[in-house]
Order: structure tokens, then C-alpha cells, then sequence
């Protein structure tokens, strides 16, 4: 059995690796499916980001599928052969945040591929995995173990729509065009937004915004007085979802969202971001960070189960595992791709 | 120019009526198609509903489409040919309510076609009708008049929705299926609602409950142990619509929302309700009235110009005006109707 | 060691009882003081309330607090002699409300002194009793142990508060004054409310009520005109309290409660209410049920330590608890008792 | 009738004005107190704060209370002799903020003495003021002028604690103790915060922040050490109240406000914020701005008249209008003065 193991920027490694034993509760998972993450390309690109930095050999990866091959003592629902999109969140179910509903916040969180705690939680680009039997979410059989794969970044756009508040016949706007802000579109969308516009710098992401349901795509760097119309009135916004980290995007965002709308923030920045703060006080914007997800998980493969949303267009390539070196340049490149799928059969 | 005028039960008369002048910030509309409500049906069949009674000659009906034939001074946006879905709601703008945002609840409201005040506002089921700008809407030349009579019902189910709160990915359980019933089905899907269940006691709108979007529909005089399946671990529903006015639905639905559940109430009953109200404290039912809306009329008209609800299905009939005899036996007919329409051109 | 164990109606014996072990994470305390609540007096009086009835013998009594006499392995922070307030409330912390922060509604929760389930969880009127150490709360050397036994009843007057939303400024209706009723004056002053109003049919409760905050009381038997001039203008409250589990306080609660106001039912009822429910649809009510608490207990005890609350007024009476008889029928009588204590020393 | 006029920084006039006639639901008022607030400050200092500059002479002044000295016509409830506190705000109550209970954000405020609009709005240190009769709060016979004038600082107290969301039994921080920080503990002391912590880097206001009910009061220049106890399991705070504009104390409070917590930011800064928005993002805060307030001018009032907060520790200082030099100058030292308050009788 193999996994992608990072060592340091650039030195990603295909490895054997031991399968560890499946317990009581567990069930071993056949991965079929991992899709690149943002992060995952950070790891690669520069050994982290932030504070958060590789300390030790770490195999990446949180977006997979597969198929149950061995299943636990005391599992209950889950049977050998049974498709599932694997949920790479472990909280510890007891700590202070975990018992007020807020997982996502543990004192003790797992998650498959993070560096954040030493040692390092090894992900989820492996060939077999052990997980928790809570942690697998059984696919419908119309649904692609790619699609399966992508229920987390679809779990992760549809928490910032959660702490959005509703959004049924609101007018909504997406700040960078990725994977995420792709997905922060069609989970708007679902939520009854009544009209989305998105912006990028680059001309593919937007493209595949319009295609998911962008009402509007602007291309910020071509066209700034298109996002400016928006500004009438002290702004025609009510919710921004944030999804590019960039402090200009969401500075650009400040002159169109209305008093007491909502900026969510889900990208992450490189750096510290430079703010005229004045403009929240006076707009009294709620601005609120979005982290990852729980319940969300669990909604998501509903959401692709019951043909609710359609990811396949965001779907750039699949290619095998052992190609991860090309499938990790490609997914860096926002002009031809949105979301990378390795296969690991 | 003509109007439906209601004098007693089962006492409609087709009668001349004088146009009144069109004033400064109005329109005069030219009505093509008007929605038969379940309180038009009410003054029709009993003279009014529960206090609310008719003291004088009243021209019915709140839900209608038409164009513009003439307008006023001081009006823009809007010229002569324009379609538009009239909203039907003339809250004051003044009163301590409008000013905190809560329209509906107006202390001086005037709404087309209701003996809530004497004397009674006259409706708009009339050939010409004189509005307020601010009451046109401007339909997409894609949608034809019928559904833009029906933006008037999906404005309210929309309310109901938005008093639920957020619905990505909630259960959702609706409680009769008559046309309200039905526009909360495909309110709360478009909200993002993750599975939909709908009971009724007649099976023809249960047939349409499932065409518009409900997941699974029970006939709850024939089948009563289907919705108790729900009913484990204290409840799987999250939200429950009640569209039905109906003691024991609110009844069977305490059984199957889960504590902390909100269950919206847009069903009036013809009486007072008998409850056990003890299991409302111990699951700590979030109960809320739902009536009427003020800015969910707009946003119904954008869904509807948006393609992104489909009111279609729930066309059972267009009759001409001077058939409105027939048309309100119909409408009447649960076995068969859910909206009926009126001609008037 | 004794304690008081109910066998039927009004057979309530002092019985010998063994100490159970401390086991870790538990402690010991030794029990000093216990409030009799509402439902010991149902237990006392008929048996039981509603569909929850006695079917074994049972210790009574949720509401005590005591001094630590013994610390098992493992816990920290607590010592032999430390005053605490023993939190009634053991929730599994594993189960699907649990992990959403909704502790009272626990699937498998154990709750002193109840038969809502079987066997019942025998309760804490017992001189030595063994707890979870987290259900320890120290109490400040300023709070004497009556105030301590109290935390219980106010953590459910502030649970109904938290339910009610922010009080700031807000004009408060409290609908039956016993000592729930009383606690809610105190936790609605305590959140800010800028105006509250108490109603009851007995006097003493009345004067208790101005006693602990209450800006006007109004006797609804001897003066029903009182609480009408509330209803200007479709209601002037904001937020309705209601502790008597009366249809008839509900009932005259709709009238002056404004639209949109909120109503929190924490008053249990005997048998059901007959509503006229399509007032809560048109004022668009917001009826919300408390039931018990969960991180209120902890802010009950917070408040009390800090002074910010003061309950000695009702304190009526404390007598030891050979006397349960007597006191129980003190506890009973509206006319000259609030809370009633037992002394287990 | 004269009025403190000013031209430049450092040029504030005492000039003559005449009286404007008093219209029809308007009431003359002479004014007895004014308070002098940061933004007067800031214009007498600087010629005004960020974009906002001086461009003609302008009536400084907003917080200001007095005695009616003539009625209009129209006016009801209000007569000659009558103390009121002015509401300084006078929103458009037709724009689409104000329709939605926005009226802070009201796209055609009025607002006395800001230079916000030309031309700008004057102000209310004046011996005479005429304004609409709903701008005047009549204050009880036990409330001084001086109290009176305050309202309107408390009330951007209270309009930040409702942007915090309910507070009872929160632990609070608020970071800048001037008079509004000093209001803001005041505010969510009165809101039910279980526990406040207060910041500075002087001594004097973290002194009156501790006689107003702070709980704790940490001098961060002094003992830097002392707020980050609070960073324990990602912070012990549930809300910040963000009251001195300054990004540092911003900075400091990301470490000890918890996950999910609600940071509220009423102080202006006169320049950009540099912030690690990461933070924002991984611990999901809410960041609410506050600007003024509405309905809490009234909240105010009644909390003042009611005696259910006591602002007098916080008046430093009366002077006469003739000596508004000196007033300006101690109202700026924050070594000594807190409120400072003219006399303009």
C-alpha cells in the first residue's frame, strides 16, 4: 500500500506504508479518489503557510472517497463494498467547544493532513486508510467517487454559507473564483441566493463561476468600474463571501456591501491584511470568519446525493497518484484548472 | 371596466365599476390574470373567516398580473405596456411597526380585497386597478401572467420560510398541501431544504406535493404510521410549515420535530386549537406565526423572473372572469385544484 | 444517613440509606440545604404531573447544596470542606443533542429526583449524597446555603431568559408569581429589561413580585382591567414570561403582547390549552418553550457569588427536614409562602 | 442666544445665533448641559477625523439636555417647563434603511453637529435649540441635567452591547476605558455580564472603569502579563467591546476572545487597521461594527429615569460655555477627566 508523503516543498514522495489495524468502530477505506486542496498545495509549494509549518515527513491530503474493504467490531450500517466520502474531521466529542455544538473549535481536533499539531496528522492520499466507522458518509450510486471526493471543500463553502445567515432572494458576492469560491457560488445558489455576482483576476476561474451560476462575472483587473456600479446607495451587497485571503478583494468589497451586511471570510492570507476599519464601524458590517465545518459534512452528501448540486463541472482532471507531481503544477495553475482529483487505484 | 363584487356568500356579482383617477407615484393596470386565495374562497362560502366578516359590497382578490396602461406623475421605471405582478400590501410607512421593518404588522395597513377595516379595502379582481408604483413589479418576458398572479402565495410561503430560519440542508416537514402548501415545498427547496416529507388528507395534492419538489409525500387518513416513523429519538424533523390550519396536524407534527424544532404556523383554523402544550415547553418548540410578508414579494417576483422556482404545476385552471362561479366551485374542489386562475381580458 | 423517599401520594418517609462509593471524578457532599420545587409538591400532592408518574419508591429533591466531605481520585479544584451548589442536570454528553450544545434535551438524561424515567433517578434530599465533580459548584463564603440551593431554580428562570432573547430596554410581562415566576423578575431585571410587569390571582405572590423588581403587579381577579390598557396599539410588551402553565394567562397574554413579540413557556400545564391560535399566526408570535437549563446553572452560581442577583426575599421558610410534611404543605400554600427550604443538618 | 461656534482647529467661537422659529410638531428647548464627546474633540483639535474635514463654520455639539421653552403646533405630551434630553438624530424614516429599521444608516441623516454633509449640520451647544418634538425624551424629576445630557453617549453604549448579542453571564472585555468604554461596561454590566474586564494604558479611567463595575482592570502597559492569563483553551472571553480605536488593543484581544466569540468595535481609528486576519478566519469571530443608535436614545432615557444605571461617577467636570476653552482642554486630558460637561445657562 502507498501513500504521498511530503518531506519538504517540492519533495513529495510516493511511499509504502504499513495499513494500520482497523479497530472497534473503524472501517478500513479502498481510497479512490483524493482531490488537491489548497492546502495540500501550500504544503507542497512552500512547506506551509502562516504559522503553520511541516516539522516532520507528513502524507498529505483530506478530500477522498473509496469503498469499505474491512469494517470493525461493533460498526453498525456500514458493510464491505459500500461507496463512502470520508469525513477527515475527528474532534474529540468532550471539550468545552465540542459540547457547545462548535467541533470545528475542538481543543483536540484530528484532521487528516494537518501539521498544525506535532505530531502531524497523516492524511489521506493513501491507498488504505483506517477511520472512524462516523467519519464515513455512504454515496449514493449516481454519485462519481470524484464528486464524493469533493464533499469536503463543498462541506467548507457550505459552513461560510451557514454563517452567512439566510440568504434565500439575497444578493450575494463572491471575491475569488477557485475551487472554494466556485463552490461558495453553487452553495449560495442552493441557499436561495436571488443573485450572485463572483470576481477573479484571471479569466478561467471566471468562466466556470458563470458556469456553476454566476449571475454576473467580473474580471476585477480588466473591468474595476463593473464591481463599482454596485457601490450605489451605500452599497448593493448584502453578503460577501471572501473566498481569495487577498486584503484588496476585500477592501473592494467594503464599497459595495450595504450597512450591516455580512462579509464572510474563508480565505486564508498569506500576511497580515492592511484595513480601513472605520468603514465596518460605520457600515456596522458583520464581518465573520468561517473555518472549516461539522454538521456541513453530512449536508454535503446529501446535497450530491440527492442530485441538489452539480460539481462534475468543476472537475478539471483525474490522474493517477503516482503523476502527483504534474497533478499538483496543474492544480497551481488557476488559467486551466479548478479542482485536481489524483486516483489511487 | 368590470369587478368581482362579493355581497354575501355565494353572492358574486360581475358589476361596471367607475376607474378611478390615476394619481401622482401611481399606475393604472390593466389586469390579465388573477389568483382565486383560500380567503377569497372564505368570504365566497361563509361571508369572511373567524371575526372577520363582510359589512359591505367588496371587490375580491389580491393576486394579479396585468399591464401597465397609464401612468401617473413622478413615476420611473415603468411605462405603458410594461407587465407587472401587482403586490397587493399598502402598509403606511409611518407607524411604529413599518419603522422598525415589521410591514406586515402595519397599524394602518391597506391590503387589497380584505373586510379587515371598515370600510373595507377593495380587492383587484377588476379589469383596471389603480396602484402605487411601488406595488408593480416588473415581470421577465419569460414569464406569463398566470405565474406572475402567483407571486402574491409565493410571497407568503417565502415568509413562512424565512421565519424558519435557515433550511440548508434541515428537514423539513409540510403539513397540508393545498397551494401554500405546495409554494412552501418549493420555497423551502430553493431555501436549500436537504429533505422535504408532506402530509395531506386527499391524494391529489399529495400527487402535486411530489411533483414540486417534496421527497417523500403521506397520506396521513391512510397511512398514519408513515409519518410516526419519524417520530425516533425525539423527532428527525428540524422544521415544520403548517399550511393546514388543522389542530391534529400541529399535533402529529409535535411528535416528529426534534426538540428545539421550529414549527411555523401559516395555516388560520376556523377555531380555537387544543394543544398539549406541555410537550411545547419540554422540546422547547420554537412556534412562530407566519402572516402575510412585505419584502418576500419582491423577492418571489425575482425568483420567478430568474427561473429559479417553478410555479407551473400548480396551474390547474384559467377561467374567464364571467365564469367566476365555476372558477370558485373549483378552486373549492381539493380532489382535483390547487390555484385557479381568472381571465380578464 | 436518611433521606426523604416518596412511596405515593402524601407518603413521603425519613428513610435510612447507604452511602454509595466515591468513585473517581465524583465527590461527596454532605447535604445542608434543599428547596422544595414545584414538581416534589406534584409528586407529594398526586404522584406525579401529566404522563409522568411514580412506579417505585424515589428519593425526592433537585434543588440542594452542601459541603464537600470526601474527593474522589482524579478530581481537582475541589476539597474536603469546599460549599457548593450541586447541579441537578447529568446529561450522556455523547448523544446527537449533546454534541449540538443541547444538553437538556439529552437522550439519555439523568435528572435528580425525576420519574421520567425507569428506574427513577433518585434525587438529593439526602443528608450525604455522591455527585459528579463536575456538578460541583463552589460557592463564594458571602452566599449562605439556602442562596446555594437556589442556583437551581434560577438557572431555569435564566435558561427562559436566554430563550427570550436580548432584554436590553425591553418592556417584560411575567404571568404567575410563584417562585419561578419571582426568579424570572430578578433574571429579567438582571438582563436589562427596562420595564416588567408581573401578574398572579394571589396576593402575597404579588407583593414578592414588587419586592424583587417588579415595576407594576397587577392582581388579574381583582383588577383585569390593569393588564388591558397594555394592549394599545396591539400590544406594548415585548417579551411575555410565562410561569403560571395557565391557558387563561397565556390566553390574556396575546392581547397585549405586541407582534413579534416573544413568548417563553415555562409554566407546565396540568392538561391542555385551548388557544386561539390564529392570533399567534397574525401577530406573528414567536412562542418558544424552556424547559430545565444547562450552562445556566453555572451562571445562576456566578451571579449569586457576585451579588448580582439577590433571592433572599424569598425565602420564606426553613425547617429541617424531619419536618417534610410541614413544610411541604408550606411550600403549598400561595398564600404565605415562596420557597421553602429543608435543613438536612 | 449664543452658540459655540467653530471655524478652525483651536478656533471655537462664542457667537451670537438667532432662534429659528418653531414649526409645527417641533419644540424649543433651552438648553441647560451639553457633554463634550471625542468627535468634538476631534474637530476642535484636527478640523475633524479621517475623510471628514470642516468646510464652514459649524455649531459644535450633539449630547445636550434642557427645558422646553416653547411648544408647535401639533404637539402632544410635551409642554413648557418640561426637563428633556435631546436625541441628536433625526433619520429621513422614508429610505430604504429606515423602512427596515435602520435608521442609523439612513441615507439622509441629520445629525447635529457633524460635518458629515454640506452643508453640515449644526449642532447643539447652543442656549437655544429647536427641534422635532420626537427628538425630545423627557427625563424624571430625579435625573440632573447633567445625567440627562449623557443619554446620548449611553446610548452608543447600549446600541454596542446589542451588537454583542445577549450578555447574560458572558464574560466580557472591554479595551479603552474613555466615557464610552466606561458606558460599555456600565451597559453590559446592566445587560447581565457575569464578568468584565477592563483595559487602558492610563490609570485614571481604568480607575473609574473599576468604580463603575469592572470586574477586573489590567493596565496593559503596565502589567502586559495580566490579559494574556486570559488566552487559556483559545481565550476565556465571549465578547469584546472594542472602545478605543486603537489596532493594538484589537490585536491583543484576537488572543483572548474565544472561538465563535463577538468582537465589537465602537471606536474610530484615525487610521487603517493592520490585523492578522487569519485569526479571524480560524477562530470564526464576529466582528460587528457600531455606529450611534436608535432606539436606544429612548433605552437610554428609561434606564437614566428608572435608576437602573448610575452614570454620575463619570462626570468630571461642569463649566460654563463662556470657558469652553478650558473645558476642551480638560476633557482632553485623560489623566484626570472623564465626562466634562457645559453649563449653558
Amino acid at each position: 500500500m502507498e501513500a504521498l508523503v511530503i518531506h519538504a516543498p517540492h519533495d513529495l514522495r510516493v511511499e509504502p506504508q504499513e495499513r494500520p489495524p482497523v479497530g472497534p468502530d473503524q472501517v478500513l477505506v479502498r481510497v479512490r479518489c483524493g482531490g488537491i486542496c489548497g492546502s495540500d498545495l501550500h504544503y507542497y509549494q512552500h512547506g506551509g503557510f502562516g504559522t503553520i509549518r511541516l516539522q516532520q515527513p507528513m502524507v498529505l491530503g483530506h478530500e477522498v472517497a473509496g469503498r469499505i474493504a474491512a469494517v470493525g467490531e461493533g460498526v453498525a450500517g456500514l458493510s464491505v463494498g459500500t461507496r463512502v466520502a470520508v469525513n477527515p474531521s475527528r474532534p474529540c466529542g468532550l471539550c468545552r467547544f465540542c459540547q457547545k455544538g462548535l467541533q470545528n473549535h475542538c481543543l483536540d481536533m484530528r484532521y487528516f493532513g494537518s501539521a498544525m499539531r506535532m505530531p502531524h496528522v497523516q492524511g489521506a492520499f493513501r491507498q488504505e486508510l483506517v477511520i472512524e466507522a462516523s467519519q464515513a458518509h455512504v454515496l449514493a450510486d449516481t454519485v462519481s467517487d470524484a464528486e464524493g471526493a469533493m464533499a469536503e471543500p463543498l462541506a467548507v463553502a457550505l459552513h461560510a454559507v451557514n454563517r452567512a445567515g439566510p440568504l434565500l432572494g439575497r444578493r450575494v458576492l463572491v471575491t475569488g473564483c477557485g475551487p472554494i469560491g466556485a463552490m461558495a457560488i453553487i452553495a449560495a445558489r442552493r441557499a436561495g441566493a436571488g443573485f450572485i455576482a463572483a470576481t477573479d483576476v484571471v479569466a478561467h476561474p471566471l468562466r466556470k463561476a458563470a458556469q456553476v451560476g454566476a449571475d454576473e462575472v467580473i474580471h476585477v483587473a480588466e473591468d474595476p468600474a463593473a464591481l463599482a456600479r454596485h457601490a450605489v446607495d451605500k452599497g448593493q451587497f448584502d453578503v460577501l463571501l471572501e473566498c481569495s485571503g487577498n486584503a484588496q478583494a476585500m477592501r473592494s468589497g467594503f464599497d459595495v456591501l450595504r450597512p450591516r451586511g455580512a462579509l464572510v471570510q474563508l480565505g486564508l492570507s498569506g500576511s497580515e491584511a492592511t484595513l480601513p476599519f472605520n468603514m465596518v464601524v460605520a457600515k456596522e458590517f458583520d464581518l465573520r470568519g468561517a473555518f472549516r465545518f461539522h454538521e456541513e459534512f453530512a449536508t454535503a452528501v446529501a446535497l450530491i446525493n440527492g442530485s441538489l448540486v452539480d460539481l462534475k463541472p468543476l472537475i478539471s482532471a483525474t490522474l493517477p497518484y503516482r503523476d502527483a507531481g504534474r497533478a499538483f503544477a496543474l492544480a497551481a495553475d488557476r488559467t486551466q484548472a479548478m479542482k485536481v482529483l489524483l486516483d489511487f487505484e
